[in-house]
Protein backbone atom coordinates (compact mmCIF):
# COMPACT_ATOMS: atom_id res chain seq x y z
CA UNK A 1 0.00 0.00 0.00
CA UNK A 2 2.87 2.13 0.36
CA UNK A 3 3.31 3.38 -3.83
CA UNK A 4 0.41 5.09 -5.58
CA UNK A 5 0.30 2.89 -8.68
CA UNK A 6 -1.31 4.16 -11.55
CA UNK A 7 -4.26 2.21 -13.28
CA UNK A 8 -3.56 -0.60 -15.21
CA UNK A 9 -3.76 -0.15 -19.26
CA UNK A 10 -7.05 -2.23 -19.22
CA UNK A 11 -8.86 0.18 -16.94
CA UNK A 12 -9.48 2.15 -20.32
CA UNK A 13 -10.52 0.74 -23.65
CA UNK A 14 -10.61 2.87 -27.19
CA UNK A 15 -13.70 3.06 -29.18
CA UNK A 16 -14.83 5.17 -32.34
CA UNK A 17 -17.81 7.02 -32.32
CA UNK A 18 -19.69 9.51 -33.92
CA UNK A 19 -19.43 12.94 -32.20
CA UNK A 20 -22.31 15.59 -32.48
CA UNK A 21 -21.73 19.32 -31.55
CA UNK A 22 -24.97 21.24 -32.45
CA UNK A 23 -25.47 19.57 -36.05
CA UNK A 24 -21.99 18.77 -37.09
CA UNK A 25 -20.88 15.20 -36.82
CA UNK A 26 -17.85 13.76 -36.87
CA UNK A 27 -16.01 10.56 -36.05
CA UNK A 28 -13.74 10.31 -33.05
CA UNK A 29 -11.85 8.45 -30.91
CA UNK A 30 -13.42 8.23 -27.40
CA UNK A 31 -11.80 6.26 -24.15
CA UNK A 32 -14.21 3.89 -21.98
CA UNK A 33 -13.82 2.92 -18.43
CA UNK A 34 -13.70 -1.36 -19.00
CA UNK A 35 -16.52 -3.16 -17.65
CA UNK A 36 -16.35 -6.73 -16.85
CA UNK A 37 -17.34 -9.15 -14.68
CA UNK A 38 -15.05 -10.60 -12.13
CA UNK A 39 -16.59 -13.92 -10.52
CA UNK A 40 -15.15 -14.84 -7.12
CA UNK A 41 -14.90 -18.24 -5.99
CA UNK A 42 -13.84 -19.43 -2.32
CA UNK A 43 -12.09 -22.49 -1.33
CA UNK A 44 -12.96 -23.25 2.10
CA UNK A 45 -12.92 -26.31 4.93
CA UNK A 46 -10.34 -28.31 6.56
CA UNK A 47 -7.71 -29.49 5.32
CA UNK A 48 -8.36 -32.78 3.32
CA UNK A 49 -11.72 -31.81 3.17
CA UNK A 50 -11.67 -28.88 1.16
CA UNK A 51 -15.10 -27.75 -0.99
CA UNK A 52 -15.14 -24.56 -3.73
CA UNK A 53 -18.05 -22.33 -3.65
CA UNK A 54 -18.91 -19.76 -6.51
CA UNK A 55 -19.86 -16.87 -4.15
CA UNK A 56 -20.61 -13.52 -6.44
CA UNK A 57 -20.43 -12.38 -10.15
CA UNK A 58 -19.87 -8.44 -9.39
CA UNK A 59 -18.34 -5.76 -12.82
CA UNK A 60 -15.98 -4.29 -12.21
CA UNK A 61 -13.26 -2.67 -14.00
CA UNK A 62 -10.34 -4.97 -14.35
CA UNK A 63 -6.89 -4.21 -12.05
CA UNK A 64 -6.55 -4.72 -8.38
CA UNK A 65 -8.72 -7.84 -8.35
CA UNK A 66 -7.17 -9.32 -5.17
CA UNK A 67 -7.57 -6.23 -3.43
CA UNK A 68 -11.35 -6.08 -4.84
CA UNK A 69 -11.87 -9.64 -3.73
CA UNK A 70 -9.94 -8.91 0.35
CA UNK A 71 -12.30 -5.98 0.44
CA UNK A 72 -15.52 -8.01 -0.64
CA UNK A 73 -15.09 -10.67 2.01
CA UNK A 74 -13.81 -8.25 4.54
CA UNK A 75 -16.83 -6.17 3.98
CA UNK A 76 -19.67 -9.59 3.74
CA UNK A 77 -17.85 -10.45 6.70
CA UNK A 78 -16.11 -13.69 5.30
CA UNK A 79 -12.84 -13.10 6.40
CA UNK A 80 -12.24 -11.03 9.34
CA UNK A 81 -8.50 -10.73 9.37
CA UNK A 82 -5.91 -10.68 6.82
CA UNK A 83 -4.45 -14.39 8.11
CA UNK A 84 -8.24 -15.48 7.24
CA UNK A 85 -7.18 -15.63 3.42
CA UNK A 86 -3.89 -17.84 2.56
CA UNK A 87 -4.37 -16.82 -1.04
CA UNK A 88 -5.89 -14.94 -4.35
CA UNK A 89 -4.71 -16.82 -7.59
CA UNK A 90 -6.85 -15.68 -10.67
CA UNK A 91 -8.49 -19.20 -11.70
CA UNK A 92 -6.49 -20.25 -15.13
CA UNK A 93 -9.25 -23.48 -16.82
CA UNK A 94 -7.97 -24.03 -20.74
CA UNK A 95 -11.59 -25.18 -21.19
CA UNK A 96 -12.89 -21.93 -20.69
CA UNK A 97 -10.96 -19.34 -22.05
CA UNK A 98 -13.62 -16.44 -22.11
CA UNK A 99 -12.77 -16.44 -17.96
CA UNK A 100 -9.33 -15.50 -18.33
CA UNK A 101 -8.60 -12.83 -15.98
CA UNK A 102 -12.23 -12.93 -15.18
CA UNK A 103 -11.80 -15.20 -12.36
CA UNK A 104 -10.46 -15.10 -8.91
CA UNK A 105 -10.59 -17.51 -6.38
CA UNK A 106 -10.33 -17.44 -2.81
CA UNK A 107 -8.42 -20.10 -0.54
CA UNK A 108 -9.54 -19.32 3.17
CA UNK A 109 -7.86 -20.17 5.89
CA UNK A 110 -8.74 -23.98 6.76
CA UNK A 111 -9.93 -22.82 10.18
CA UNK A 112 -12.27 -19.86 8.27
CA UNK A 113 -15.71 -21.26 9.09
CA UNK A 114 -18.30 -20.11 5.91
CA UNK A 115 -21.92 -19.77 7.20
CA UNK A 116 -23.13 -20.47 3.42
CA UNK A 117 -26.68 -20.38 4.90
CA UNK A 118 -25.89 -16.56 6.17
CA UNK A 119 -24.37 -15.73 3.07
CA UNK A 120 -27.14 -16.91 1.18
CA UNK A 121 -29.17 -14.69 3.16
CA UNK A 122 -26.76 -12.07 2.33
CA UNK A 123 -26.16 -11.80 -0.93
CA UNK A 124 -31.03 -12.08 -1.61
CA UNK A 125 -30.69 -8.29 -0.44
CA UNK A 126 -27.82 -6.47 -1.54
CA UNK A 127 -28.46 -4.10 1.68
CA UNK A 128 -28.14 -6.30 4.91
CA UNK A 129 -25.80 -5.95 7.61
CA UNK A 130 -22.55 -6.54 6.50
CA UNK A 131 -20.95 -5.35 10.60
CA UNK A 132 -23.54 -8.16 11.99
CA UNK A 133 -24.55 -10.48 9.11
CA UNK A 134 -28.46 -9.48 9.62
CA UNK A 135 -30.27 -9.41 6.62
CA UNK A 136 -33.81 -8.22 6.92
CA UNK A 137 -35.57 -5.21 6.96
CA UNK A 138 -35.63 -5.22 10.85
CA UNK A 139 -32.52 -5.70 10.63
CA UNK A 140 -31.28 -2.85 8.61
CA UNK A 141 -33.16 -0.27 10.75
CA UNK A 142 -32.30 -1.77 14.04
CA UNK A 143 -29.58 -0.35 16.52
CA UNK A 144 -28.38 -3.73 17.44
CA UNK A 145 -25.29 -3.69 15.15
CA UNK A 146 -22.36 -3.82 16.93
CA UNK A 147 -20.38 -0.05 16.59
CA UNK A 148 -16.68 -0.73 15.72
CA UNK A 149 -15.49 1.61 18.50
CA UNK A 150 -12.69 4.25 16.69
CA UNK A 151 -11.77 4.64 20.16
CA UNK A 152 -8.48 6.71 19.72
CA UNK A 153 -9.51 8.44 16.02
CA UNK A 154 -8.08 11.51 15.30
CA UNK A 155 -9.13 15.00 14.85
CA UNK A 156 -8.71 16.51 11.62
CA UNK A 157 -9.04 20.62 10.55
CA UNK A 158 -11.31 22.05 8.06
CA UNK A 159 -8.45 22.94 5.93
CA UNK A 160 -6.93 19.22 5.90
CA UNK A 161 -10.45 18.35 4.56
CA UNK A 162 -10.70 21.21 1.94
CA UNK A 163 -7.41 19.71 0.52
CA UNK A 164 -8.46 16.00 -0.51
CA UNK A 165 -10.69 16.30 -3.40
CA UNK A 166 -7.88 17.83 -5.30
CA UNK A 167 -5.72 16.02 -4.39
CA UNK A 168 -7.65 12.56 -5.07
CA UNK A 169 -8.47 14.02 -8.39
CA UNK A 170 -4.66 14.32 -9.54
CA UNK A 171 -4.31 10.60 -8.44
CA UNK A 172 -7.63 9.93 -10.94
CA UNK A 173 -5.44 9.27 -14.31
CA UNK A 174 -8.56 7.09 -16.01
CA UNK A 175 -11.28 9.07 -14.57
CA UNK A 176 -10.36 11.66 -16.39
CA UNK A 177 -9.68 10.67 -19.57
CA UNK A 178 -13.33 8.75 -19.69
CA UNK A 179 -15.05 10.12 -17.25
CA UNK A 180 -17.02 6.68 -16.32
CA UNK A 181 -15.10 6.04 -13.11
CA UNK A 182 -15.69 6.44 -9.82
CA UNK A 183 -12.72 6.76 -6.91
CA UNK A 184 -12.15 6.24 -3.28
CA UNK A 185 -9.17 7.55 -1.67
CA UNK A 186 -7.88 6.44 1.67
CA UNK A 187 -6.28 9.90 3.43
CA UNK A 188 -3.65 9.88 6.54
CA UNK A 189 -5.09 12.16 9.33
CA UNK A 190 -2.58 14.49 7.85
CA UNK A 191 -4.62 14.60 4.48
CA UNK A 192 -1.94 12.78 2.91
CA UNK A 193 -2.51 10.61 0.00
CA UNK A 194 -2.37 6.95 0.66
CA UNK A 195 -4.07 5.33 -1.95
CA UNK A 196 -6.50 5.77 -4.74
CA UNK A 197 -8.29 3.01 -6.50
CA UNK A 198 -10.81 3.51 -9.21
CA UNK A 199 -13.91 1.17 -10.74
CA UNK A 200 -16.78 1.49 -12.81
CA UNK A 201 -18.51 0.32 -9.92
CA UNK A 202 -18.46 2.68 -6.38
CA UNK A 203 -18.48 -0.24 -3.99
CA UNK A 204 -15.67 -1.95 -6.03
CA UNK A 205 -13.86 1.02 -5.72
CA UNK A 206 -14.23 1.26 -1.99
CA UNK A 207 -13.29 -2.66 -1.77
CA UNK A 208 -10.27 -1.97 -3.60
CA UNK A 209 -9.35 -0.11 -0.82
CA UNK A 210 -10.08 -1.61 2.06
CA UNK A 211 -8.79 -4.50 0.46
CA UNK A 212 -5.40 -3.40 -0.11
CA UNK A 213 -5.66 -2.24 3.44
CA UNK A 214 -6.49 -5.53 4.71
CA UNK A 215 -3.65 -7.14 3.24
CA UNK A 216 -1.17 -4.54 3.93
CA UNK A 217 -2.48 -4.97 7.43
CA UNK A 218 -3.47 -2.17 8.31
CA UNK A 219 -7.35 -2.61 8.71
CA UNK A 220 -8.56 -1.08 11.33
CA UNK A 221 -8.53 1.84 9.18
CA UNK A 222 -9.65 4.20 12.33
CA UNK A 223 -6.28 6.49 12.14
CA UNK A 224 -7.51 7.28 8.30
CA UNK A 225 -9.92 9.78 6.38
CA UNK A 226 -11.63 7.54 3.47
CA UNK A 227 -12.93 10.31 0.64
CA UNK A 228 -15.27 8.62 -2.38
CA UNK A 229 -15.68 10.66 -5.69
CA UNK A 230 -19.58 10.20 -5.78
CA UNK A 231 -22.54 9.88 -3.30
CA UNK A 232 -22.11 8.30 0.43
CA UNK A 233 -25.20 5.44 0.53
CA UNK A 234 -25.70 2.91 3.50
CA UNK A 235 -23.80 0.37 1.92
CA UNK A 236 -20.51 2.39 1.90
CA UNK A 237 -21.23 3.45 5.29
CA UNK A 238 -21.75 0.34 6.18
CA UNK A 239 -17.78 -1.51 4.36
CA UNK A 240 -16.31 1.63 6.39
CA UNK A 241 -17.61 0.96 9.74
CA UNK A 242 -16.81 -2.86 9.35
CA UNK A 243 -13.29 -1.26 8.10
CA UNK A 244 -13.17 0.63 11.24
CA UNK A 245 -13.30 3.75 9.33
CA UNK A 246 -14.05 7.35 11.65
CA UNK A 247 -13.74 9.87 8.80
CA UNK A 248 -16.07 9.48 5.78
CA UNK A 249 -15.94 12.23 3.29
CA UNK A 250 -18.12 12.02 -0.21
CA UNK A 251 -17.84 14.42 -2.44
CA UNK A 252 -21.80 14.07 -3.70
CA UNK A 253 -24.80 13.64 -0.91
CA UNK A 254 -25.39 11.26 1.57
CA UNK A 255 -28.25 9.55 1.71
CA UNK A 256 -31.16 9.43 4.95
CA UNK A 257 -29.73 6.52 5.75
CA UNK A 258 -26.34 6.61 5.00
CA UNK A 259 -26.50 9.46 8.03
CA UNK A 260 -28.37 7.14 10.29
CA UNK A 261 -26.32 4.65 10.08
CA UNK A 262 -22.91 6.94 10.43
CA UNK A 263 -24.82 8.28 13.45
CA UNK A 264 -25.08 4.67 14.95
CA UNK A 265 -22.02 3.62 13.90
CA UNK A 266 -19.67 6.37 15.65
CA UNK A 267 -18.40 7.24 12.09
CA UNK A 268 -18.03 11.19 11.19
CA UNK A 269 -19.67 11.44 7.69
CA UNK A 270 -18.80 14.44 5.63
CA UNK A 271 -20.81 15.31 2.32
CA UNK A 272 -20.30 17.73 -0.66
CA UNK A 273 -16.91 17.87 -0.34
CA UNK A 274 -15.72 20.04 -2.41
CA UNK A 275 -14.78 23.89 -3.53
CA UNK A 276 -13.62 24.73 0.05
CA UNK A 277 -17.19 24.15 1.12
CA UNK A 278 -18.29 20.52 3.22
CA UNK A 279 -21.28 19.76 5.34
CA UNK A 280 -20.90 17.35 8.38
CA UNK A 281 -24.04 15.20 8.80
CA UNK A 282 -22.64 13.28 12.10
CA UNK A 283 -20.09 13.30 14.88
CA UNK A 284 -18.59 16.71 14.44
CA UNK A 285 -16.30 16.04 16.95
CA UNK A 286 -13.47 14.86 15.06
CA UNK A 287 -13.83 18.01 12.63
CA UNK A 288 -11.98 21.48 14.17
CA UNK A 289 -11.53 24.71 12.91
CA UNK B 1 -48.17 7.19 -16.85
CA UNK B 2 -50.36 10.17 -18.68
CA UNK B 3 -49.33 13.04 -15.54
CA UNK B 4 -46.02 13.92 -14.49
CA UNK B 5 -46.12 13.28 -10.74
CA UNK B 6 -44.37 15.13 -8.52
CA UNK B 7 -42.32 13.17 -6.32
CA UNK B 8 -43.98 11.98 -3.22
CA UNK B 9 -42.42 13.91 0.15
CA UNK B 10 -41.11 11.23 1.38
CA UNK B 11 -38.54 11.01 -1.19
CA UNK B 12 -36.10 13.71 1.04
CA UNK B 13 -36.08 14.46 4.39
CA UNK B 14 -34.82 17.03 6.80
CA UNK B 15 -31.59 16.98 8.54
CA UNK B 16 -29.55 19.11 10.73
CA UNK B 17 -25.70 19.42 9.34
CA UNK B 18 -22.81 21.83 10.38
CA UNK B 19 -21.79 23.45 6.94
CA UNK B 20 -18.62 24.26 6.85
CA UNK B 21 -17.08 27.51 4.63
CA UNK B 22 -13.57 27.55 4.99
CA UNK B 23 -12.80 28.01 8.36
CA UNK B 24 -16.69 29.13 8.93
CA UNK B 25 -19.15 26.49 10.50
CA UNK B 26 -22.76 27.20 11.09
CA UNK B 27 -25.29 24.89 11.51
CA UNK B 28 -28.16 24.72 8.65
CA UNK B 29 -30.46 22.64 7.63
CA UNK B 30 -30.31 19.95 5.04
CA UNK B 31 -32.52 17.86 2.96
CA UNK B 32 -31.15 14.36 2.08
CA UNK B 33 -32.65 11.90 -0.34
CA UNK B 34 -34.23 9.36 1.17
CA UNK B 35 -32.88 5.76 1.25
CA UNK B 36 -34.80 2.74 2.62
CA UNK B 37 -34.62 -0.87 2.18
CA UNK B 38 -37.74 -2.89 -0.12
CA UNK B 39 -38.54 -6.31 0.21
CA UNK B 40 -39.85 -7.87 -3.16
CA UNK B 41 -41.96 -10.88 -2.11
CA UNK B 42 -43.82 -13.37 -4.67
CA UNK B 43 -47.25 -15.29 -4.42
CA UNK B 44 -47.32 -17.61 -7.69
CA UNK B 45 -48.77 -20.94 -8.28
CA UNK B 46 -51.60 -22.49 -9.52
CA UNK B 47 -54.94 -21.50 -7.65
CA UNK B 48 -55.32 -23.65 -4.28
CA UNK B 49 -51.36 -24.38 -4.40
CA UNK B 50 -49.94 -20.68 -4.19
CA UNK B 51 -46.70 -20.28 -2.69
CA UNK B 52 -45.24 -17.42 -1.54
CA UNK B 53 -40.80 -16.39 -2.13
CA UNK B 54 -39.02 -13.35 -1.05
CA UNK B 55 -37.20 -12.33 -4.05
CA UNK B 56 -35.13 -9.08 -2.97
CA UNK B 57 -34.48 -6.73 -1.32
CA UNK B 58 -33.95 -3.37 -3.32
CA UNK B 59 -32.36 -0.01 -1.52
CA UNK B 60 -34.54 2.54 -2.95
CA UNK B 61 -36.07 6.14 -3.03
CA UNK B 62 -39.56 5.60 -1.53
CA UNK B 63 -42.15 6.50 -4.18
CA UNK B 64 -43.69 4.23 -7.11
CA UNK B 65 -42.76 1.07 -5.59
CA UNK B 66 -45.59 -0.64 -7.42
CA UNK B 67 -43.87 0.46 -10.56
CA UNK B 68 -40.03 -0.32 -9.05
CA UNK B 69 -41.36 -4.02 -8.29
CA UNK B 70 -43.31 -4.53 -12.01
CA UNK B 71 -40.22 -3.06 -14.04
CA UNK B 72 -37.50 -5.25 -11.82
CA UNK B 73 -39.67 -8.33 -12.22
CA UNK B 74 -40.18 -7.57 -16.13
CA UNK B 75 -36.12 -6.75 -15.76
CA UNK B 76 -35.09 -9.75 -14.37
CA UNK B 77 -37.17 -12.30 -16.55
CA UNK B 78 -39.89 -13.25 -13.94
CA UNK B 79 -42.72 -11.34 -15.98
CA UNK B 80 -43.02 -11.15 -19.72
CA UNK B 81 -46.00 -8.42 -19.88
CA UNK B 82 -48.50 -6.64 -17.62
CA UNK B 83 -50.97 -9.57 -17.64
CA UNK B 84 -48.18 -11.96 -15.43
CA UNK B 85 -49.10 -9.44 -12.75
CA UNK B 86 -52.38 -9.57 -11.02
CA UNK B 87 -51.33 -7.45 -8.08
CA UNK B 88 -49.04 -4.99 -6.40
CA UNK B 89 -49.99 -4.91 -2.89
CA UNK B 90 -48.02 -3.48 0.13
CA UNK B 91 -47.83 -6.23 3.10
CA UNK B 92 -49.02 -5.34 6.21
CA UNK B 93 -48.27 -7.21 9.33
CA UNK B 94 -49.25 -5.84 12.17
CA UNK B 95 -46.51 -8.27 13.85
CA UNK B 96 -43.74 -6.07 12.02
CA UNK B 97 -44.42 -2.29 12.30
CA UNK B 98 -40.70 -1.41 11.12
CA UNK B 99 -41.55 -3.04 7.57
CA UNK B 100 -44.46 -0.72 6.90
CA UNK B 101 -44.31 0.71 3.48
CA UNK B 102 -41.47 -1.08 2.77
CA UNK B 103 -42.76 -4.44 1.94
CA UNK B 104 -44.14 -5.10 -1.41
CA UNK B 105 -45.95 -8.36 -2.90
CA UNK B 106 -46.11 -9.12 -6.63
CA UNK B 107 -49.80 -11.81 -6.99
CA UNK B 108 -48.35 -13.77 -10.12
CA UNK B 109 -50.62 -14.55 -12.70
CA UNK B 110 -51.75 -17.97 -11.83
CA UNK B 111 -49.89 -19.26 -15.47
CA UNK B 112 -46.47 -17.51 -14.46
CA UNK B 113 -43.61 -20.30 -14.15
CA UNK B 114 -41.23 -19.10 -11.77
CA UNK B 115 -38.03 -20.53 -12.28
CA UNK B 116 -36.84 -20.25 -8.66
CA UNK B 117 -33.42 -22.50 -9.49
CA UNK B 118 -32.67 -19.79 -12.50
CA UNK B 119 -33.62 -16.71 -10.42
CA UNK B 120 -31.14 -18.02 -7.40
CA UNK B 121 -28.41 -18.13 -10.10
CA UNK B 122 -29.55 -15.05 -11.48
CA UNK B 123 -29.32 -12.93 -8.44
CA UNK B 124 -25.83 -14.73 -7.12
CA UNK B 125 -24.99 -12.12 -10.52
CA UNK B 126 -25.34 -8.67 -10.67
CA UNK B 127 -24.43 -9.26 -14.21
CA UNK B 128 -26.38 -11.97 -15.55
CA UNK B 129 -28.08 -11.44 -18.73
CA UNK B 130 -31.77 -10.42 -18.23
CA UNK B 131 -32.83 -11.03 -21.83
CA UNK B 132 -31.82 -14.85 -21.64
CA UNK B 133 -31.41 -15.25 -18.73
CA UNK B 134 -28.21 -16.91 -18.62
CA UNK B 135 -25.73 -16.24 -15.89
CA UNK B 136 -21.91 -16.89 -16.32
CA UNK B 137 -19.31 -15.32 -17.44
CA UNK B 138 -19.45 -17.04 -20.89
CA UNK B 139 -23.15 -15.44 -21.16
CA UNK B 140 -22.46 -12.15 -20.27
CA UNK B 141 -20.32 -12.05 -23.13
CA UNK B 142 -21.78 -14.43 -25.50
CA UNK B 143 -23.52 -13.11 -28.97
CA UNK B 144 -26.27 -15.61 -28.40
CA UNK B 145 -28.67 -13.72 -26.22
CA UNK B 146 -31.91 -12.77 -28.13
CA UNK B 147 -31.49 -9.09 -29.90
CA UNK B 148 -35.11 -7.64 -29.34
CA UNK B 149 -36.07 -6.37 -32.57
CA UNK B 150 -36.90 -2.61 -32.62
CA UNK B 151 -38.07 -3.33 -36.28
CA UNK B 152 -39.96 0.02 -36.49
CA UNK B 153 -37.38 2.31 -34.46
CA UNK B 154 -37.61 6.05 -35.02
CA UNK B 155 -34.89 8.33 -36.15
CA UNK B 156 -35.19 11.38 -34.30
CA UNK B 157 -32.37 14.42 -35.01
CA UNK B 158 -29.91 15.68 -33.22
CA UNK B 159 -31.83 18.57 -32.13
CA UNK B 160 -34.63 17.08 -30.32
CA UNK B 161 -31.85 14.33 -28.55
CA UNK B 162 -29.69 18.32 -27.65
CA UNK B 163 -33.36 19.16 -26.14
CA UNK B 164 -33.40 16.47 -23.71
CA UNK B 165 -31.35 16.97 -20.53
CA UNK B 166 -33.12 20.35 -19.93
CA UNK B 167 -36.07 18.84 -20.21
CA UNK B 168 -35.88 15.86 -17.73
CA UNK B 169 -34.18 18.57 -15.23
CA UNK B 170 -36.91 20.59 -14.87
CA UNK B 171 -38.93 17.62 -14.12
CA UNK B 172 -36.72 16.51 -11.28
CA UNK B 173 -37.79 18.57 -8.16
CA UNK B 174 -36.42 16.20 -6.06
CA UNK B 175 -32.50 16.37 -7.33
CA UNK B 176 -32.40 19.65 -7.40
CA UNK B 177 -32.86 19.88 -3.85
CA UNK B 178 -30.81 17.26 -1.98
CA UNK B 179 -28.15 16.56 -4.97
CA UNK B 180 -28.48 12.90 -3.88
CA UNK B 181 -30.85 11.05 -6.58
CA UNK B 182 -30.38 9.46 -9.79
CA UNK B 183 -33.16 10.25 -12.86
CA UNK B 184 -34.89 8.34 -15.75
CA UNK B 185 -36.74 10.00 -18.29
CA UNK B 186 -38.87 8.40 -21.01
CA UNK B 187 -39.63 10.46 -23.69
CA UNK B 188 -41.80 10.33 -27.05
CA UNK B 189 -39.26 9.80 -30.64
CA UNK B 190 -40.64 13.69 -30.98
CA UNK B 191 -38.58 15.16 -27.65
CA UNK B 192 -41.81 15.29 -25.25
CA UNK B 193 -40.93 14.16 -21.98
CA UNK B 194 -43.59 11.31 -20.61
CA UNK B 195 -42.22 10.83 -17.65
CA UNK B 196 -39.34 10.83 -14.76
CA UNK B 197 -38.65 8.91 -11.87
CA UNK B 198 -35.64 9.33 -9.57
CA UNK B 199 -34.37 7.40 -7.15
CA UNK B 200 -31.00 7.23 -5.10
CA UNK B 201 -30.19 3.62 -7.05
CA UNK B 202 -29.98 4.56 -11.01
CA UNK B 203 -30.98 0.75 -11.82
CA UNK B 204 -34.17 1.66 -9.62
CA UNK B 205 -35.19 5.04 -11.62
CA UNK B 206 -34.60 2.70 -14.34
CA UNK B 207 -36.80 0.11 -13.11
CA UNK B 208 -39.71 2.42 -11.96
CA UNK B 209 -40.04 3.88 -15.45
CA UNK B 210 -39.93 0.93 -17.42
CA UNK B 211 -42.31 -0.50 -14.93
CA UNK B 212 -45.00 2.20 -15.35
CA UNK B 213 -44.62 1.84 -18.77
CA UNK B 214 -45.59 -1.79 -18.58
CA UNK B 215 -48.60 -0.94 -16.35
CA UNK B 216 -50.00 1.04 -18.89
CA UNK B 217 -49.17 -1.48 -21.11
CA UNK B 218 -46.94 0.46 -23.56
CA UNK B 219 -43.95 -1.74 -23.53
CA UNK B 220 -41.99 -2.49 -25.63
CA UNK B 221 -40.74 0.97 -25.67
CA UNK B 222 -39.58 1.02 -29.43
CA UNK B 223 -40.76 3.87 -30.10
CA UNK B 224 -39.40 6.10 -26.76
CA UNK B 225 -36.37 7.58 -25.70
CA UNK B 226 -34.91 6.91 -22.32
CA UNK B 227 -32.51 9.13 -20.87
CA UNK B 228 -30.37 8.39 -17.40
CA UNK B 229 -28.82 11.48 -15.34
CA UNK B 230 -25.39 9.37 -14.62
CA UNK B 231 -23.70 6.53 -16.70
CA UNK B 232 -24.77 3.63 -19.00
CA UNK B 233 -23.45 0.41 -17.11
CA UNK B 234 -23.65 -2.90 -18.90
CA UNK B 235 -26.76 -3.81 -16.71
CA UNK B 236 -28.69 -0.78 -17.68
CA UNK B 237 -28.46 -1.36 -21.69
CA UNK B 238 -29.42 -4.86 -20.70
CA UNK B 239 -32.66 -3.64 -18.87
CA UNK B 240 -33.36 -1.11 -22.06
CA UNK B 241 -33.05 -4.02 -23.82
CA UNK B 242 -35.64 -6.15 -22.52
CA UNK B 243 -38.16 -3.13 -22.19
CA UNK B 244 -37.28 -3.11 -26.00
CA UNK B 245 -36.09 0.33 -25.68
CA UNK B 246 -33.96 1.38 -29.59
CA UNK B 247 -32.30 4.49 -27.87
CA UNK B 248 -30.71 5.07 -24.63
CA UNK B 249 -29.39 8.36 -23.87
CA UNK B 250 -27.10 9.03 -20.75
CA UNK B 251 -25.67 12.25 -19.77
CA UNK B 252 -22.67 10.47 -18.10
CA UNK B 253 -20.05 8.05 -19.84
CA UNK B 254 -20.81 4.59 -20.97
CA UNK B 255 -18.55 2.11 -20.55
CA UNK B 256 -16.97 -0.51 -22.70
CA UNK B 257 -19.40 -3.46 -21.68
CA UNK B 258 -22.29 -1.18 -22.34
CA UNK B 259 -21.37 -0.33 -26.00
CA UNK B 260 -20.67 -3.84 -26.65
CA UNK B 261 -24.02 -4.82 -25.46
CA UNK B 262 -25.49 -2.25 -26.98
CA UNK B 263 -23.90 -3.05 -30.10
CA UNK B 264 -25.47 -6.75 -29.93
CA UNK B 265 -28.71 -5.95 -29.06
CA UNK B 266 -29.25 -3.15 -31.26
CA UNK B 267 -29.79 -0.16 -29.52
CA UNK B 268 -28.46 2.96 -30.04
CA UNK B 269 -26.76 4.29 -27.57
CA UNK B 270 -25.58 7.97 -26.67
CA UNK B 271 -23.47 9.82 -23.76
CA UNK B 272 -22.30 12.53 -22.61
CA UNK B 273 -25.51 13.96 -23.86
CA UNK B 274 -24.87 17.55 -22.37
CA UNK B 275 -24.37 21.31 -23.61
CA UNK B 276 -25.69 20.86 -26.92
CA UNK B 277 -23.15 17.45 -27.46
CA UNK B 278 -22.88 13.68 -27.09
CA UNK B 279 -21.01 10.55 -28.82
CA UNK B 280 -23.03 7.83 -30.71
CA UNK B 281 -21.90 4.63 -29.37
CA UNK B 282 -23.74 2.42 -31.50
CA UNK B 283 -26.32 2.06 -34.02
CA UNK B 284 -26.18 5.44 -35.30
CA UNK B 285 -28.60 5.33 -38.51
CA UNK B 286 -31.52 6.49 -35.96
CA UNK B 287 -29.84 10.00 -35.56
CA UNK B 288 -30.07 12.31 -37.94
CA UNK B 289 -28.55 15.40 -39.06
Amino acid sequence: MSALQPPPAASAERTTVQRVVGHTVTSATDLLAVEAPLEISLAYGPVGQRQTHALAVTMRTPGHDAELVAGFLLSEGVVQQAADIEALTPRADPRRPEERGNVLRAELAPGVVLELDRLERHFYTTSSCGVCGKTSIAAVRASSCPTPPPADSPRVSAAIIHALPERQRAAQRVFEQTGGLHATALFSAAGELLLVREDVGRHNAFDKVVGAALLAGQVPLSQQIILVSGRASFELVQKAAVAGVAILAAVGAPSSLAVEAAEEFGLTLLGFVRNDRFNIYTHAHRITD
